[in-house]
């Protein structure tokens, strides 16, 4: 075939992928649904677009420009959601900060991220003052702040914004995320619109998102951006119903009132409304899809959760992968097996989503190991669904994406289905007299105790065997165990080498989003 | 933000968008499901793939290289299929060519898209001879034609080639479709990688394609690749099933025995459904989804194909737009309505899929109509699923493109809810003492007489008027009506000058793809 120039791309057939267009339209194609609940009101894809087109303005009334900062701690209020449109509507990235981390962290992120704005949630606990010279606006404060739930006057009517003007590049960066950092200070990611839309759109077909979605929002939005379903609850044209503050009986009222049918949220939420006291009867005509993620679901929460009404789909991510890149759910022909055989089918991270990155699983030479349930190797992943790279760390950079894929630092089995199991992180291996110990094989066991809530095993130091697996145990409340009991149960199930040598009790240290701080224990540990 | 050369696109995060990556997902996330079903014959994912690969072996074997134009003449068979990935997978642009062309217009285009080869299925009535120069092989002939449905000897098994190495850049050409041309030679229009994958994926959002969809091939492949559902059901992973001739029995029992879930085709196939003397009684249980497109669905149709068990989505799109780019479906607010208010919703072409072209209604100065759903303007699309441009044709391209968006020829009015609803192609108004008559909605009154099985209204000239409308009529087989009635039936229904001034009795000439042929009544009115 000929080369002709005028067979390439221009305005008319190419324009940058970006999430922003799917705001567009759901207002062109259903303005009057519903977009978005929160606490008593609800509006509209047009009255949502408005917000967003208020926001906008606001911020640009600010002084913000292309390419700019922009750093939100907020809870899941609609200004929160609004911010994933009005952000980078006008070309600038939007920097969303986990609302629990101390203020020391808050501004180290805020230096790094060269952020030029901080909009602060009043709910959240961290003060204005942290945010040093940059200029920060409170939400819902009507006079100095930021209100644009509400059209205050006439005059206040803003144009809509054409984000075609300032996102000219699909690759143009719309997020910058700081890892949560178990280690050393947090990594800035970057995400670029061409990635969040792909992801946006992979999780509408991976959780069969529709129209008729309504989307309870138990996951924080500052977590990987509510691992992009921020943008894809509107492109499937659903329901996003806004929590901002996770508690056992806000969600089952929620679930209730709207008719919720989908959420996701990580196992430790889970867990949460399972040992609910006021949990209530499922309602058998209705069927909950939960997705989650960070933690194999266990045989007690898939029957305590099938028993509430809700299926369970297991994803796997990282905060690099815009989230979700595998998942795993019960195909049509387990859905009567019992929970022991889902267990172990949803104990699987599964295979990438259909947009999502390409996986593999290689051995210390970089070889593909057997799909065969035993051969263990790291994850590597590549695609469109990948960060462009950490934001001033060339070096963190260049060593994640060695090679030409990218490292998680996830080691992994494959099936001979080619579904993926994580059986540990590289670093949460414990290697005791030259055996590799996976810290993920003895909490599953832990966790079949029915006293146990949370275990959490980490090496400690030991002068003979170099470490040692140490179990730090979380009781159910109410319940009891002692150590020597659980040592018992420990050595039916396991080899002798892999049997903790110490059991701790107490609550354990965990992230905000429910991520269990293992470098905490360690230091424990030590 | 700091723009570092760090941040830029590398092959882990960047990589060519293309439909040949969902035909790998499959493979990696569900070989074994059933991927198409042919007469006997099933194939699963993994095994389809084997058959792809020796489909591309062979191409490569006869020296098939990047750029090059392979062309095919083909039923929907599996190989038909299969080349929608052999083809492009070696970096080749596939040319699926009408069936039912004449061999003059295939001769012509197969010089005009400079074909390196021409694969024949034998079912076709076109000789090998027509293809002069081009090297013609023909399908499931083992000797020396092209047999790539079975594995025919250990030694037969071919390396799968990785398309990576063959489309590096998401614009490279993947197919050259020519137009049904109405009137002159056709239009080669370009398609890319690009367009294709995001097409492709709009079409399962669109149509709410799963993994449980069984899709029944009523659609010519040749047609926009079946509207790129050729990419789309695999991208669903749902199950091909390949029917090599439109035949209502042949349709009623492929339903029955796979359990069909979705079907795409002209309306005339549906007004075949419809008069079939064995058309079983619909089953309660199960409704079939039916993307038709072309013409309006009459209220007759809807109320028809209901009883049938078959719910309408009513599809608008161009080859220049790889088919499908708007759509109107029935709400679930609307489910429960009458025919008639169905009929009134469906007539519309409605919005754009969530991946589509965006879409304006302007009038002759480029302006948007009021959407009051009188003012009538041209409409114009622009997006990432539009043509690269028409092959060899810099002229067509830069008239077609001209202002920054695709000119479709197509009249329309807006509805005040953003849905876009034909009047008339531009070249189908009839303009009469200076009135302009829309032909569609002649059409649409004779379409509401029960004997009329197909009616269309063409321009006759007239010394008087200028031009005055003329009626061509295919009645309902048994079925009789004279001029006169008709006469007074149109009289009742529309204004004088609107009424046809002659009607016409014959069987209406169509393309493959069931268009009716206005070129051709045009001629015959003159």
């Amino acid at each position: 075939m000929l080369i002709e120039p005028h067979l390439a791309p221009r305005p008319a057939n190419h324009s940058p992928l970006t999430p922003l267009g799917l705001l567009d339209h759901a207002v062109e194609a259903f303005p009057t649904r519903p977009a978005v609940a929160w606490r008593d009101r609800t509006w509209t894809y047009g009255e949502f677009a408005s917000l967003v087109a208020r926001f906008a303005g606001f911020l640009r009334s600010r002084g913000v420009k292309p390419g700019d900062v922009v750093s939100i701690v907020a809870t899941n209020r609609p200004e929160m959601l609004a911010a994933h449109y009005a952000v980078p509507m006008l070309g600038a990235v939007l920097n969303a900060i986990n609302t629990r981390l101390d203020p020391d962290t808050v501004g180290y992120i805020l230096e790094h991220a060269q952020s030029v704005m901080l909009i602060l949630d009043p709910a959240c606990s961290i003060c204005p003052e942290i945010a040093g010279s940059v200029p920060a606006f409170m939400l819902g404060n009507s006079d100095e702040g930021l209100n644009c739930l509400d059209l205050l006057s006439e005059s206040d009517t803003v144009d809509s914004l054409d984000h075609r003007a300032f996102v000219t590049d699909e690759w143009q960066p719309i997020c910058l995320n700081y890892t949560s950092g178990t280690t050393g200070r947090p990594k800035g990611v970057v995400y670029h619109h061409r990635g969040a839309y792909l992801n946006a759109l992979g999780n509408v077909l991976a959780l069969g998102l529709t129209h008729r979605t309504v989307y309870l929002w138990a996951l924080p939005m500052f977590h990987c951006n509510g691992w992009c379903h921020t943008w894809a609850i509107t492109a499937a044209g659903g329901l996003h119903v806004c929590l901002d503050r996770i508690d056992p009986a806000l969600i089952f009222a929620a679930i209730e009132r709207h008719q919720i049918t989908h959420l996701s949220c990580a196992p430790v939420v889970l867990y949460m409304l399972l040992n609910h006291p006021d949990r209530p009867a499922a309602n058998p005509a209705r069927r909950i899809t939960v997705a989650t993620g960070g933690a194999s679901p266990t045989t007690a929460l898939i029957e305590g959760m099938d028993a509430l009404g809700f299926d369970l789909i297991h994803l796997y991510g990282l905060t690099e992968s815009y989230g979700p890149a595998t998942l795993c759910n019960l195909d049509d022909d387990v859905a009567m097996a019992d929970a022991k055989t889902k267990a172990s089918i949803l104990a699987r991270q599964g295979v990438p989503h259909v947009m999502a990155s390409r996986v593999r699983v290689v051995d210390d030479n970089g070889k593909d190991v057997a799909a065969d349930r035993m051969a263990m190797g790291e994850i590597l992943l590549a695609g469109n669904t990948l960060m462009a790279g950490y934001y001033r760390d060339q070096e963190a950079t260049e060593k994640a994406f060695a090679g030409g894929w990218f490292h998680t630092g996830d080691l992994a089995v494959r099936h001979p289905d080619g579904a993926i199991e994580i059986k540990d992180r590289s670093k949460d291996i414990i290697i005791s007299g030259g055996e590799n110990i996976s810290s993920l094989e003895i909490e599953s066991v832990l966790h079949r105790h029915p006293a146990v809530l949370l275990a959490a095993v980490v090496a400690a130091p030991d002068p003979k065997w170099g470490e040692v697996p140490c179990a730090f145990i979380e009781l159910k409340s109410g319940q009891q165990a002692a150590a020597k009991e659980l040592l018992a149960f420990c050595r039916e199930r396991l080899a002798g080498f892999k049997v903790p040598k110490r059991f701790v009790f107490r609550e354990l240290p965990k992230t905000a989003t429910g991520k269990i701080q293992k470098f905490v224990l360690r230091e424990e540990a030590r």
